[in-house]
């Protein structure tokens, strides 16, 4: 038990480089209470949402402090996007290493700095401690929905079109570049998919706007086929998901090999953060209406069908087995 | 970056352990969602707190996983008791180590549960991860107060009685006991002392019943003198404490030197989650009826005065100067 004495560090890293991110939050009490203080409006629920992340893990030690700090709040906003929550603010608590001197984390509060204008949210607690482990980070998000109005995993149906946001696979592909396990390709091609990998895109405003059409909702964080697991599981039916329906970016696309390998990565791979929704095949125009006019790219990729698990198949229907089902962090 | 693939860990952790504790909490979702959801009563403010706690400072990595479970969740439920609040429930973030076998994760959720029963609580969300550090674990804690009433640290005012609840300093010297660095003592007192360092006791009945008395509230976290030091910035007053009124439990009386390195260890020592709050003079018999019909220990320690800091004083009006001011964190 080595609790140091008189050390002004906690105290001056909360005040002075802490404290900004919390100006715009009331709630916060300028981080000098014990507790944040939080309203809700008449007739919001609240979606609350809370992961960790350690360094070696989850970010590499000596990755941008910004970027740690960007990818931290993203994945948890990525979560309060797969329930259709409007975003309100954060708590952080923080286990800084040595190495984390006190420019490394006036760059790394400079990221959450960047993301909280970007996505209209601010800090409203937490705890800042020390390790001797690999840096470690948790925060919790807090949004809100309609009461009532939440997506859940577990409304999909027999029938309903299975569609999902944005491109797949980039970041899985991304971090392989980064680990230099990547076949070469174009140069711009390198920085798209590591840019995939450090910055996840929280899809948002998408998810607002399908809370009144979509039957079930995810973030996928642990590839396509795990996460779609988690819906059949939750929903009691199973999905048929179709290769030449995947939404591969350019810098996918120019991979020489789309063999197995490529394929794990792209429906295996995880750290997507993009949503996979199911909507009635009624709804089709609507939703897809919905996403041109918000000027998100949404593709139909698959159906849910009687089973219990997803099936992923080739151009003449024929299962394709992957060697991989999907990241687990633990 | 090691992200194992397939391993059955992280969920069969969270379906067979984790899910139980969520059982009563159908905000929970059954962990099976990307988030959780919770509803407000009208009227009432949510009140969010988070702590971190890093075997080797917080804790001993070789401490009982239930004593573990217990200190960070009451810890966090000191925190809500600070603002007045009503706990409702907490999300937790676990990093946990290659010691942290499935026996060692039963018996920290069984403190968690036995905790959940007595607080009246229940676990909404979390995550789980691995590292190669020490054990990290953060704990967000959620509880209510009707809008307005939370009590705040920056409302003491000139002439304002300061109170504590319980006795001070008994879990520094718990944890001295524990170091082998305090005096020898009867077998039952060590066992106390050592007993408070492991099982704070959040004061939430007795700060609920305090929110239209008190002035200003805090739990000790940090040692008294450190702690009224913070409700002194933030109401713009001094403090007077009397150093022959601090109340001390009978083990702690028990020791035979009380120099100064005894008293820095009752004010300065800090881990007491004790409450510490200032109400009116004219409030006094009201609010010691109060506490006795509640059966809970206060004692009237001190005044609010003119000044910027707390000056603690022997039975002469002398201040006493200690070495220390109070454990930080970091």
């Amino acid at each position: 038990m080595s609790k140091p004495k008189n050390d002004p560090g906690e105290f001056e890293v909360i005040k002075n480089i802490l404290s900004p991110l919390a100006a715009a939050m009331p709630g916060s009490l300028g981080l000098t209470d014990d507790a944040a203080l939080l309203d809700l409006q008449a007739g919001e629920q609240l979606v609350l949402t809370k992961d960790a992340m350690v360094a070696g893990v989850h970010f590499f030690a000596n990755d941008p402090p910004e970027y740690i700090a960007k990818k931290l709040l993203r994945t948890n906003l990525s979560d309060l996007a797969a329930m259709g929550a409007k975003p309100l603010g954060y708590l952080l608590a923080t286990a800084w290493t040595d190495a984390c001197d006190e420019q490394w984390i006036k760059n790394f509060a400079n990221g959450l700095k960047e993301d909280q204008e970007l996505f209209q949210i601010g800090l409203l607690g937490g705890d800042t401690v020390k390790t001797t482990g690999p840096l470690t980070l948790s925060l919790t998000a807090l949004g809100t929905v309609k009461i009532g109005k939440a997506l859940r995993r577990n409304g999909a149906k027999v029938g309903d079109l299975l569609y999902v946001s944005g491109t797949l696979g980039d970041s899985a592909l991304g971090l392989q570049s980064l680990l230099g396990q990547l076949p070469p390709v174009q140069q711009d091609h390198t920085e798209y998919l590591q840019n995939r990998y450090y910055l996840p895109q929280p899809r948002l405003n998408l998810a607002q706007s399908l809370v009144d059409l979509a039957t079930s909702c995810l973030d996928i964080s642990d590839g396509l086929l795990a996460d779609m697991g988690h819906v059949c599981t939750q929903s009691n039916v199973g999905a048929i998901i179709h290769r030449n329906r995947i939404p591969l970016s350019k810098a996918a696309s120019s991979l020489p090999e789309k063999g197995k390998e490529f394929w794990d990565s792209i429906v295996g791979g995880g750290d997507d953060y993009e949503l996979a929704f199911t909507v009635p095949a009624a709804k089709k125009t609507q939703v897809e209406n919905l996403a041109k006019d918000a000027g998100e790219i949404i593709t139909h990729i698959g159906e849910m069908t009687l089973g219990d698990a997803p099936v992923f198949v080739d151009e003449i229907g024929q299962e394709i087995h992957l060697p991989k089902t999907g990241w687990t962090h633990f």
